[in-house]
């Protein structure tokens, strides 16, 4: 494991220094290499991105939204009143670098494409998520592939990154989920901490 | 090879003796040592746990149900009269040791939160999965993320673990799916015994 | 890394002489020997699909369709008029080694079965697909799992393979995703190249 854990280092290293050499450095050629980390605060790539949703059903814009419900247990919500749980939203929302949304909601360089629905009774209610981060750039092209539980009450958590394509070929790592700003059901953004241990550089 | 399966079977011998252990071993650091198993019958690390599901649609209690449907095809369902194809509910269910409910069906310090839906027109229908099982108590911490088929009509039923965080850190494996008790639509058992293959330990 | 490389090019040669060695390989013993392909070029293994789906909204014929919509933001959709972002479908389509429709829609060796949702406002919406690929035959038996981004706009678009079960167990990989056929929302066929990166042959 020794010799592993010096590469992985090594590459990390140079990986944080410029995220997007990467891209260039497997140019014309298809073959790379497998890098591994085994530690927590030294993933072999890592970025932070600001994740925005504007939910349909709160501002009834269809341009200034990025979100809607599509499915909710209707007889359940009426019972339990306050309750959201079951409530399901597809979403494709601007991911950007800083917390400011982006000049155009549908133009930004990274999206984040999939859905979510809230999984607890009680308020505030977790919920659950899957989706793809889309890379559109000339930094990066690609997708991660995540999925896993947000529990809103915890300042922190991870979900899973389970796969990932293009310049993300194979990926995989652990997103830290932390709410970064919220307006009632109709605004919230995400910090979204990438890191992934698995890397095909 | 030959070093890669001596470690995994050094390594999950001494998971095997306590699970527990691992939350401790790697205390204060978060550097942790990759294992792998490339024995279906020797996982780096198991354990058996079982699902309950109540559904709300069928108990119309509040309290006593950890499921509700969210969505159907409506059109269909009308068409084909005894099908439930497409039938999607949202849980957040007890996972135990034993088979007994929990105390309290909303305080397990186990929890399947997820989606299933059924996706067979004939009877019995298959349904498909995808959720996060959320550990939260002293001997663990940390989240499963899993999806698969679920084929109710044979025995026993593989679907996959694609990730994992906190003390299930970048894991990877099998769960065994079984059913374990039936009551109609209002409440299923599943015995899942979840087998990982890929450990950060 | 050089022994990795060179390993996994043989056995991704024998591999591709003939897929179905595979399964009688590991026969009674159910330990595996686990094989990285980093070259995109050079899978461990691959194999080519076609996944058909027939949409019963509008072909209305309970055993002509494989795949409903079970859900959708009726709100947005009113307001949006031509939208069909969040329309959300549960299939169970067939797979065909060529173009044709199978002889039974409901009997073919390989099986898509999952959920797909489109997640695009503007014309043509991209779809997020996560949905088991089920394999029931001689040659193979077992499941992969996998989701992603379908950006139907684009000539090739790659998904991420993030696990598998029996004859697939644990692997990884990517599959590439190509528009063959489609007749308006009542039928689309789509060319699925699966490609494991990551094999336990």
């Amino acid at each position: 494991m020794a010799t592993w854990s010096k590469a992985s280092l090594i590459v990390a290293a140079i990986f944080l220094i410029s995220l997007s050499s990467a891209s260039v450095a497997h140019g014309g050629s298809r073959s790379r290499r497998f890098v591994r980390s085994d530690d927590y605060d030294e993933p072999c790539m890592k970025m932070r991105l600001y994740f925005h949703d504007i939910l349909y059903d709160y501002s009834n814009s269809t341009s200034n939204s990025t979100s809607a419900v599509v499915a909710s247990p209707a007889a359940l919500l009426k019972a339990m009143n306050t309750s959201i749980f079951g409530t399901m939203a597809v979403f494709n929302g601007p991911m950007t670098e800083g917390r400011a949304l982006p000049p155009s909601l549908e133009e930004a360089a990274v999206r984040a494409q999939g859905l979510y629905f809230y999984d607890k009774k009680q308020t505030p209610a977790d919920a659950w998520f899957a989706f793809s981060v889309v890379f559109n750039s000339t930094a990066h092209r690609g997708t991660l592939n995540l999925m896993g539980e947000d529990f809103i009450s915890e300042k922190t958590r991870d979900i899973s990154v389970v796969g990932g394509t293009g310049d993300f070929f194979m990926s995989r790592g652990v997103a830290t989920l932390q709410g970064d700003a919220i307006e009632g059901f109709k605004y919230f953004r995400l910090q979204v901490d990438i890191k992934l241990y698995e890397c095909y550089v």
